[in-house]
């Protein structure tokens, strides 16, 4: 005996194979299922769900769902984590790994780098950034020789305040530490909160770069489950703060996740910051994709009442690779992460830190965000078509809403690290599941980077992979 | 009964006060005093070291003993730091003494700094640095959007592999870390070798940055007895290694020390470097301002045979205070610092790297360096004269071979501190011996930075500075 759900979701099924509903097509929406079928809320959503599982079904952010590519439907979205006892905090020994597959790398010939975590230098304005600074070297070329300003540069800290009001968040540019890059920003924010030995709560996958952070400071992680379309489990963490006492920071990365693309639900993201302040526990935001949705949603320091959130953001990845800017806002703890920072690097250059502030408080940042989002979904949706083309059947992907990251699981029994290795082989690199976790959670996940455009040496390249998940171990 | 040497300086003495020995003049070298009184090597330097430390004679670094300028005869040299007991290694807990300073030097307007170690905008090559970057920027604006490159660019790596050739230091190009500044390299050093709750020795005094540092790593400081014209007590490390099982690291700045200005004698530098090498403890060589002697001494590098020295250095004083440009080469613990490096802050911009490696590799860098020696050695000169005129009797001060960092001691019962606050209240800004030391030792101290002109302004400064020694304390 079918449930309510399945038998609307076959109803529907059969209209998509009858070709009466087709590719591109939206779909009723949730309150028009209501009304026809007369259903609840739960059993309308659970039938898109079902046919959004089959990979039918694709659900765009705030539009609701649309009917599949064709192709695509071959390719159903990625597993949630399921429900699973969480490991206990464990130290960190992955940089050895991390190291090793990075090295591999670099040592092989490689034509197709599908590792990367960023779009290729020609999608950033490097000409209007240079004409800038040139302007700037030829005014006043002694900023070259002039200690480097406190905090960093005035104008760049007003411009990224200002930025952020539209993400929600409220804060003087004094307030804003400018960092080399996120990466340091998040070294600081977890050197402002924790000691050595401190155990510290991230997503599961999550970042390799914060593994090895964790690791170089002496922290022990626990990996919470986290479900490739919304994000960290916010029971799971309740559950973990109450389990494991020497738990002192979460870190997160609530808005297009690195590897997983997903973006938390505001109620989510409210609840997250609402649990953290009600134990105390600082929650550090990583938001360094924040700024590739289209319409960026809330930061969970939009949420914060209380200075418990340190939000870390960056400019490499949204408009210059080779400018290290960073920042940080640090609530309750500003003035240790204003000491730390003196301490550990002093300020950043003031070039460009100058540049950068000009080209974001200019019209032109919000035109190159806007070219950028759109050349990046062509992309997304072009790796995806011919991954479900060209990957065997069983592999999953959950098409992420914006930013540059495909994560892929394979079939049964296919290894991530057996792939890296033979794609490497043929001048194909590509981010192994293995680097996201401490455990072995992921051995059987990929990342891909989708900043280059699908030309036919890329597409060519995803065919091969895909053509490789199954074979031998060819190559070393 | 007055013993041998005493005679022949009083004889010496004579001479001088006559005139017949007269200011600038080259003084009789310790083998012309051999010969002529026919007495031992020993008895005749305590001869020049007596007439030296009554400030009738002043030594230059391989040139021997000169006549004191008259003005600065009166004003002998800082006094050794005598024999004590090596205080145990404590925790570090400086970082809000120092904060505190560095923030009311802030808020206060200055109209003078002589808290500054580094010398003002004009005396780099600005205008060289900037037209190399225009040109780069025209030629290949997209360095801005590249994602930078592992360990630096090449170009500057090599070009300082070549200038450490020249300090006694052979390492290939691949072995130099490009760091953000010379504060960082420090800190990678220190976390490559310590682990949270280890003993690391430091000089005494030191600088605030390194203490701050210690601090931060949670790291406990002990501080030995260190000479102002010979640098580190080798002997009083031998101790504290055999005292201290903990102590897992040293950290030396053995030439043009901050804030000593004392540079360690070759012999002695050999010397630490066995030590460290026997004991198998690792020796963190801060070369930040070696390049600022006319003849740049040896390093502790250049002795090190197995490893054990990290060499850490910075382009910062003597090319370009803007660049964060720092640099190290971590021997044994080379693959560790990369990989900590990479984990803090990936690598950095490249065009202030270009640049750099551009103009350090050409007969501009030897010239500029040359000029920038030669006015510090002026404005060294005319801040001693001026310190002699106007300070208090019972001042002492070591003329540094090189830099540009005067370091006072204060007649005793007078307070650096005291004459900190004072002297802020009248826009001049200095830093206090209290900020060298976890301890009380140099409270009586005060440092001063003479990379500033001595125009009218500082000198009259430097006269009320002097004057404010034994005043009562106005201001705050
Ligand atoms: C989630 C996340 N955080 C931080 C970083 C590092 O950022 P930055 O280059 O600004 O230091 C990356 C880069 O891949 C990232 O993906
Ligand atoms: C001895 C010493 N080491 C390190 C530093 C910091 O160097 P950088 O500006 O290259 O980070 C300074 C700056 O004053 C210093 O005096």
């Amino acid at each position: 005996m079918s449930t309510l759900y399945a038998r609307i979701a076959d109803h529907y099924l059969q209209a998509l194979q009858a070709g009466t509903l087709r590719a591109g097509d939206r779909f009723p929406s949730v309150r028009q299922l209501m009304r026809t079928h007369e259903v609840s809320l739960s059993t309308a959503l659970q039938a898109c769900r079902r046919l959004e599982e089959a990979g039918w079904l694709e659900a765009r952010a705030r539009s609701g769902y649309f009917v599949a590519r064709p192709r695509r439907q071959a390719l159903p979205p990625a597993a949630g984590p399921g429900t699973r006892a969480i490991d206990p905090a464990a130290y960190v020994g992955i940089s050895a790994h991390v190291s090793a597959i990075l090295a591999r790398g670099q040592q092989q010939a490689v034509g197709v780098n599908l590792a990367l975590a960023v779009a290729p230098p020609p999608m950033y304005p490097a000409d209007a950034l240079a004409g800038i600074m040139r302007r700037r070297l030829l005014q006043a070329p002694r900023l070259l020789t002039t200690m480097t300003r406190r905090h960093g540069n005035p104008l760049l800290r007003t411009a990224l305040a200002r930025r952020a009001l539209e993400r929600g968040i409220t804060a003087a540019p004094e307030e804003i530490i400018v960092t080399q890059g996120c990466i340091e920003a998040v070294n600081l924010a977890l050197r402002a909160v924790t000691q050595p030995g401190d155990t510290v709560a991230v997503e599961s996958p999550t970042f390799y770069g914060l593994l090895q952070i964790l690791e170089g400071l002496g922290l022990r992680a626990v990996e919470l489950p986290t479900h490739p379309k919304d994000g960290l489990s916010v029971e799971a963490l309740s559950f973990a703060l109450d389990s494991d006492p020497s738990l002192r920071a979460v870190v997160v990365m609530p808005t297009l996740h690195n590897p997983l693309g997903c973006t938390m639900p505001d109620e989510r993201k409210a609840a997250l910051v609402a649990l953290c302040a009600a134990r105390g526990v600082p929650l550090i935001e990583d938001d360094i994709y924040g700024e590739l949705l289209a319409q960026p949603p809330r930061t969970l320091k939009s949420f914060d009442t209380g200075g418990d959130v340190i939000h870390c953001g960056s400019l490499n990845k949204v408009l210059a690779p080779g400018l290290r800017l960073g920042w940080m806002l640090a609530g309750r703890w500003q003035a240790r992460a204003e000491m730390l920072k003196y301490t550990l690097s002093r300020f950043p250059e003031e070039l460009g830190q100058a540049a950068a502030a000009e080209f974001v408080a200019s019209p032109a940042y919000e035109r190159h965000l806007r070219r950028l989002r759109d050349t990046l979904r062509s992309h997304r949706e072009a790796y995806a078509d011919q991954v479900a083309a060209h990957f065997p059947a069983g592999t999953r992907l959950t098409l992420p809403d914006g930013g540059l990251l495909l994560w892929l699981q394979l079939p049964d029994g296919a290894s991530g690290d057996a792939l890296f290795t033979r794609a490497l082989a043929h001048g194909i690199q590509i981010a192994p599941g293995s680097m996201f976790s401490t455990g072995r959670r992921y051995d059987h996940c990929i990342r891909l980077g989708c900043g280059r455009a699908p030309d036919e040496e890329l597409l060519a390249a995803l065919k091969r992979l895909g053509r490789m998940v199954d074979g031998p171990a060819r190559g070393r």
